[in-house]
């Protein structure tokens, strides 16, 4: 932590300041510059706010964090080595993570009857899915508009587990309904708009499942990972990161603006795995295929791409759904990428 | 709501569409422009969602709305008559909104102990606040960073409350908390992170108490106004709108960019009372004042302002409290100019 | 400037460096941290570019500035000493800087005709403004959009400065009109899409004309000084910084978001005088007038604000434009409130 | 064009507004819905200015586009057909565009000296690029910054081209410096910061040279295909688009955003060929391959990369060039892809 003195700050304030930090435990060394006085804090310094430094003195001018605020999310913490996220599913362990293949998550944005959830879940599956996305709870702008079928998604989703054996990741929105999820969930999922519900963190944190964190549309790299901080301090150390776009000044054409940089970004930072979700980072279906190649080529570990059999009728995020026929050309096409770059399953692994 | 068909859309499909609306009991009406063909839906579209629209044909290619996608919170729902929250205190009812002088809410970020808070009270109270506000459940960042008291926090609002008569203004993070706080809040806060945690709204928006909703961090006004839009649908017409600020390219100097021009839109489009708090609008204590006096200028109903005894030892936000001899000036400030403009409270209000 | 090791930076590596920065004259003093060495770097730093410290070495994490980058436009700079820009018209020198009243600036976006542009004029001056704007070069989004009436609009100024004696503000948009404008124009104003247009901020430096810079859409607090600092190593000294509301998430209500916090935070850093433009801040006529009260309220040595004598008219920006009517009143109720905190100009001041 | 009138609007009012159009030649679809009045205007719309419209009745809610604002810029300008840009360089016509292999922009961000440049030429040609970049004119942030070389760089990018026969492309920010670089370069540059420098777009656009636009830090789409739009509209058909990082609200890790999103959003909307700058758009080297990599399996038609013998000496942007090994093996990991998407250089164009 470096604290900068206000140019003129006067000597005995300097003084009491560098006592003050003293008395923290704190080992502050002084750096005398042409206009400005610095202190760097030389200690146990990672728990401490910026914000309650600043307050010692009016004098303080500024606070800059040397350290990262994260400690378990962060690639240091594990020495420099990759995590990888097991995910037990009916078809078998699925592992998602730098040194794996890319594992596909696919399905509607949400369930809407077994019909149709287990159609999907069968396409997704023949075209390579490993995992079968479904909202049964659904966040809307809109109290008016459909808010998800509830419990009785979470059963759909049941059946089409069976069906299938494909993984089943899908949303928490409140916490009274986690026990319930989790029943089928094989990820549960916290959405963007949850990002920081905290309340909401610490509890996923609690269960025993992988938990699948998106970023929140304004969330900086750093508070995305301090959420996944809030689960993993919470002693559940399998969490994934999933980029969907964040809101930035020009909405016309994408509902957001998907921010692909996070790849090498979070590479540099955490351990933990990365998935991009083109279909929310651009909100169009017409442009989610050359944003799935994008994230492959720049090294995801994962992709969920929404796909609904039939996304005229889809009762939410039609315009972003593939058909079962536009996502079977699209892994095709991934495939060619996939297999050149080292990252695409081997036909075993899936039912292994 | 209105359809733009693509340049060149078949007229097959032209017809089909026409015919897919008329099914919905809507008329669609047809306007034939030099490139493009557009339909005008007549008919009640407004809980229609335009993305849904989007997805009856591929030909579509735009689908604006026409009406506020908000009902309950729009100005035109009272025919033009603006709200206002009554409050109960002990101190007598206090009415929030346009037609009312402006009410202050001082107090710190969070409740520190019994001392702190009720001190803090008193001097508030004697420079002129109404209401109290302070933090038992706080949202953090960090896991690590000091999280509210919680519970026994309440127990020190309650003191507080008993001490001076002031009303109480605290945030609820956890549903599960919300029994427990409407024994002592006069008002509910929802915080900027949970705007859209839509299942708490529905919770507060359950309770009988006025529920104060902080616009989140990159919260379009629509977006803000459906969150409000939940609480009132819930059955709970006291919503008052809070601004505290987004968030923009640069947080160099303010923590958030206060966004005062929600005060002449906002008056334009609900007949809700709107707050401003210009403390976590920019960050700094030393860009409070001129803010304040910024906001009651443009026509704000409430301020909030936070206050801590002792700044430099306040246990979160401490940069952003002013302490209550600058606050006590601040108030006088404002008072010369809300004087002025006909909205500085009577001396007898605040002893009602 | 601070200078942040990475993580297991090797010691050699470290000397190096050390070695580096002495050569290039600096004393690098280093402090040994728990887990991160960093170096405060003291001597003459303040011309050096983080972006290459950070290049010496792929060892290096980051590089913090701990002066500001801006020297002349700085408030040290002057010692504490906030500059006034004086700027000759007929009617007599107008000071404009925080130690003076506030002075209002009037008039269409464009120049239209002679009729227009005097009668506008006259209109602005009786209600209390002390200079006239309005454009003759016009920056359009569009190519075919009115470009502005260019050097004849100049003539029709120079006539609207003779029949009321009011100052002239207007815009260069090419460095080859420059001369034309200074024969006319009291004030040589730098639009918002050419602030960092650095040919063009060298050669207004080189002129002894005022000159108003306006922010750039997403020009940071810094950026923009940065370009008031270009036309003060230009030579020209007198430089007046002007807010007209930057580009965020939301633009549905308003064009741009007014971001008054510059008042307060300029004030901590730069002695330069600051004006509001709530006209293209908002870039609605009926968010006017609360927004420019807002301003004043918040310390503004200035206001900008569009006036047209028939908006539905206007070749340009009509829909941000106040009728002279609305303008009138509006300056009434500036006065009150200008009256009340001692910033509105006396009587005899319009017409010394 | 679709003009949406506020709720109450008087019928008197409605049918003045309805001549109105008529009086411009328009045909105004009329559409009474449940609560609004709609029109619908049909006719030569394109030129209109909503914010014009807007403006003949304060009864007017909004107007809204239906018609894309830019014309020769369209797709539909050319019937759906993407436009190639053949650049002629002494090694042959190098064309740019959808059909065609991507072509590699390589070199550094500013030029230094002879050796500096040739050498870095040389480099980047046998890695494979077709053009040489260098800056001899650079905007920079800071007065006393490095300002570029001027027009002896332009006499060593010369020197380059002979000794290597790549093209040269490289940045006008000044329309004095003009007919100089015309000279050398074979693509003219226009940077970020003068993408609405209408005066040097018009200039630019009555050169014969091809000219490459780099979108500026917060212009929306439109605004970017306007800016092309100003250099058609001049004459001058050969328009490259150049994506180079947005402004968002986190700048921590990178200094930009790029904003990948734009290829499929670029390729419905207009026939011009699109390059993306990974090196400007993350602003550090360790991000570039992969987002390079991202922007090819895209849909990127060419791809601009800084290179620079010693990042650690560079004179400006250092941090984000590739060292010439580095720049080598991206070209290879490149190729791999390229290969496999069909869009890779077969080795005798490059000699062609």
């Amino acid at each position: 932590m470096i604290v900068v003195m206000k140019v003129g700050s006067p000597e005995p304030e300097i003084s009491r300041i560098s006592a003050e930090f003293q008395s923290w435990g704190l080992n502050p060394e002084k750096i005398v510059g042409k206009h400005k006085v610095v202190f760097g804090l030389v200690g146990e310094t990672v728990d401490l706010d910026p914000l309650q430094i600043q307050e010692i003195s009016p004098w303080i001018e500024n606070v800059l964090r040397v350290e990262q605020p994260f400690k378990r999310a962060s690639l240091e913490y594990r020495h420099g080595e990759y995590s990888e996220v097991i995910v037990s599913t009916p078809n078998g362990n699925i592992p998602i993570g730098k040194n794996h293949p890319v594992s596909i998550v696919a399905g509607p944005c949400s369930v809407e009857n077994e019909e149709m959830i287990v159609e999907t879940a069968r396409r997704v599956k023949a075209a390579g899915a490993q995992f079968l996305r479904g909202g049964a709870y659904k966040p809307r702008t809109s109290p008016y508009a459909f808010q998800g079928h509830g419990e009785s998604a979470l059963g759909l989703l049941a059946a089409a587990k069976e069906a299938t054996g494909l993984g089943i990741i899908t949303e928490v929105m409140d916490a009274a309904d986690l026990d319930k999820i989790v029943e089928v969930a094989d990820v549960i999922q916290v959405g963007a708009r949850n990002m920081q519900n905290f309340s909401l963190l610490k509890k996923v944190g609690a269960k025993d499942k992988p938990v699948l964190i998106k970023r929140g549309m304004s969330a900086t790299i750093d508070e995305w990972l301090m959420a996944a901080e809030y689960i993993l301090a919470a002693g559940n150390p399998n969490v994934i990161l999933c980029e969907r776009g964040i809101r930035t000044f020009d909405g016309k054409y994408t509902r957001n603006t998907l921010d692909l940089s996070v790849l090498p970004v979070l590479r540099a930072l955490t351990h933990l795995p990365i998935m991009i979700d083109p279909s929310h980072g651009t909100g169009k279906s017409d442009y989610v295929p050359s944003m799935a190649m994008a994230s492959l080529a720049a090294g995801a570990d994962s992709l969920m791409i929404e796909v609904h059999p039939n996304p005229a009728k889809a009762l939410s995020d039609g315009p972003q759904s593939l058909t079962p026929e536009r996502f079977d050309r699209l892994t095709q096409e991934l495939a060619v990428i996939g297999k050149t770059i080292g990252r695409w399953p081997q036909p075993q692994m899936v039912l292994a």
